[in-house]
């Protein structure tokens, strides 16, 4: 009935049920257990998307909004089955301003498509989660990535979003102007809020010119304590960074075996500088001087665009490298700690590692906190999938003990609830209340976030 | 009976009935119409604002939060009377990690107490609107100024705020971590809600590294359209400057007889350039060479701090130099609207103020596309006021329509709650299911926000 109702409602050529459509909607890049929806949709408009909405209240069902598929909690996993939304024919520029370093997008738009279109007007979208997420979806998780420590996370990037309300409202949180203090910041509350409060259809966000010089690095520490105790001196001494990354051993390992690398198996930073050619080559050779003060082994730059693309491709390509190992799944902690935290953090997770027995590595955007611990178990043995739940479970909980979270940059989607209640308190009532105000009959994205 | 209540619950000490106090809380720096509150309270703990909000629900009175009384649209005025809350002996450091460039403070502590405190560790706190404000004041309206268009707004430098709810459950928003993907963005939502959802008693706010060197810089143009353009090409270039400020004619005059200055009585821009020494130095020729091929008359370079801190003293008596004109009253227009319309807006600001015959001027953060039109006239003249008001709402409805807002830093208040709906739409709706939500007795700032 469901599904008649839809194909009569938007087309059959925009709804599916095909085996390899429902598998393809039923999982993310995580490891949480996968689940079918009983129907995708494919809208192409905002009346596509009116109609689902209301063909999903009448039949009670749940709407879990579909990006890219590249989330690492199971936001998109639709639980309760139900209503799966593709935005992938929802990806297109609405507007292009580009003399105000503007741009609004539709949701399904992907982050490399983002940038192919603007680099050509020297600007460009810098967060960079790795993956190739669309931008619905970077907004809906509040990602970041190794640029956080310059620009922030998405919602830092937002000015205005069109949603869609569980009850057909549609509404524009913000305008377009730099800045604001007219009414509550319901842009703020709709990043990261992961499709349960509305369906994000179009996304106003800032766009940077693309820096006349950036110069790579990369050095190594005998300890990832001193790179965690380097990363924190470096940013103490103002020196602005594009990326600062810390990787251990164990994961540089990891990538020279899946990349063919041959990079020093040790405790490293990896870093980025951008600005015009004078500045940057001024913030790289300050650094320098700290990390060599500090004991740092070695110190490369890395200044042609090939040397440099390389250098972060083997970083990027480190989630991959462990969690393509064959046979085996991983779960990996996304926690963010106050900088001076860190290499109390980063030692625990180390301890950890050890005493499960399990393979992993730590690695992550010191430059402001967030770091993640991946552990690799193989999923036929019960005992090494709790281990490797345990140590992302006390990672988490030491994070939120020294005043941090359990998530800095992947979200909370179903990996994450069991945490909410230790990291918000009281305030986690009131984001209920939220829910409930504004979807009240819990269609939208259900059993996501609240534990 | 309820002022019996208070004093019987806090201690007479803290509860005040004084004309003169009555009168002290009765306004702000705006013209808006003072309005005296039943009672003054000065909680000095929590568990003080708990008791007085006990009480304020019992006898189903309003409260309204005080900070240093510099806001410009009226938010602090109690227009149904009923309590007001000053936050003057809430004014310290609840802790400071150096080492993580945080501090959590009081809502009372200013903005120059807080400075004050963390300059001789090397740090400060860079949002500057000016006044001498709270930091729970400047919270509570997303203040920003001359600084937003390398810090943003207060929203961009906030980790957590600690709330009391009207209910009495108190709350924090955040953590001290420098980002997060965990539960919805309540941080956001708080900050520029003016005391309508919630009373905020502590915040944690991010700190900076004090730049090593600093570089003021000022020049002319022929017209006011040219130095937007000026400074439109200038962001494009992707140049950083810490402050870039607008400032017409006719200011200028006002504050050359106001302050005793000799600056040239033409349109302006002024700059800010900070970071190294080399760094600084080119960003600021960099500007040179962009403002002298358009056209701009002048360039002068003011390094020293004496020389800056004048030139910068001279901006920010602006404001100051009109509203203290003997016997004038005044109105100010706080657009923000996208770079590229601005050279429009500032042309329709002149064409108003040319038309109403009345004085004032234009001025404004340019770099965020901010900037205010301040028109003064006789409060004794009925026709003056209309006029004044009427430039106001023209210059308000403009921006809308050119996708900006009615206020870029001052709040909704009481002056721009008519432009909410058209502004925001179907989202007021949502705003204001929100207040509802969270202030079903509608006793936290009443009659503020929403039309």
């Amino acid at each position: 009935m469901l599904v008649k109702e839809l194909i009569a409602s938007i087309g059959s050529n925009k709804v599916s049920q095909t085996e390899s459509d429902l598998y393809n909607f039923s999982k993310d890049e995580s490891s949480h257990t996968p689940v079918e929806p009983d129907v995708v949709v494919f809208p192409e408009s905002q009346e596509d998307i009116l109609e689902v909405l209301k063909i999903a209240r009448k039949f009670h069902t749940s709407v879990v909004p579909y990006g890219a598929g590249s989330g690492l909690e199971g936001q998109v996993i639709p639980i309760q089955k139900g209503i799966s939304m593709s935005f992938e024919r929802m990806n297109q520029v609405v507007e292009f301003q580009h003399e105000d370093m503007l741009i609004t997008v539709q949701a399904g738009m992907t982050r490399l498509q983002l940038n192919e279109f603007v680099n050509r007007h020297g600007l460009y979208f810098p967060i960079d989660p790795g993956a190739d997420a669309t931008i619905g979806g970077m907004t809906a998780t509040n990602a970041s990535g190794t640029t956080a420590v310059k620009f922030g996370s998405m919602r830092d990037q937002l000015l205005d979003l069109k949603v869609i309300m569980a009850d057909g409202k549609v509404i524009h949180t913000g305008s377009k102007a730099k800045k604001s203090s007219s009414g509550y910041h319901l842009t703020g509350l709709f990043a990261g809020s992961e499709g349960t409060l509305g369906i994000i259809t179009e996304i106003t966000l800032r766009l940077h010119g693309i820096p006349e010089h950036t110069i790579a690095a990369r050095c190594t520490f005998k300890t990832i304590e001193e790179c965690a105790s380097a990363a924190q001196t470096i940013l103490m001494s103002g020196t602005p960074v594009l990326r600062m990354e810390l990787v251990d051993a164990n994961s540089i390992k990891q990538v020279n075996e899946y990349g063919g690398y041959s990079y020093p198996e040790e405790a490293s930073l990896f870093f980025e500088f951008s600005g015009s050619r004078l500045s940057a080559t001024e913030d790289a050779e300050t650094t320098k001087l700290v990390c060599t003060e500090l004991g740092c082994q070695n110190f490369v730059t890395a200044i042609g665009s090939n040397e440099r693309a390389l250098l972060w491709k083997a970083r990027h390509e480190m989630a991959y490298a462990y969690r393509h190992m064959k046979g085996m799944s991983s779960t990996g902690a996304d926690v963010c700690v106050p900088i001076s935290k860190l290499p109390q953090m980063v030692e625990y997770a180390r301890k950890l590692l050890d005493e499960s027995g399990l393979h992993g590595g730590t690695f992550g955007h010191v430059g402001d906190g967030n770091f993640h611990t991946i552990v690799m178990y193989d999923p036929t043995k019960t005992h090494e999938k709790q281990k490797a739940d345990h140590t992302n479970d006390q990672l988490a909980l030491l994070a939120i003990s020294l005043g941090g979270t359990c998530t800095g940059e992947h979200g909370v989607g179903l990996g994450k609830k069991k945490f909410q209640l230790q990291e918000h308190g009281e305030a986690l009532m009131v984001m209920k209340q939220m829910k409930n105000l504004l979807d009240p009959m819990n269609i939208l994205n259900p059993g996501k976030i609240f534990p």
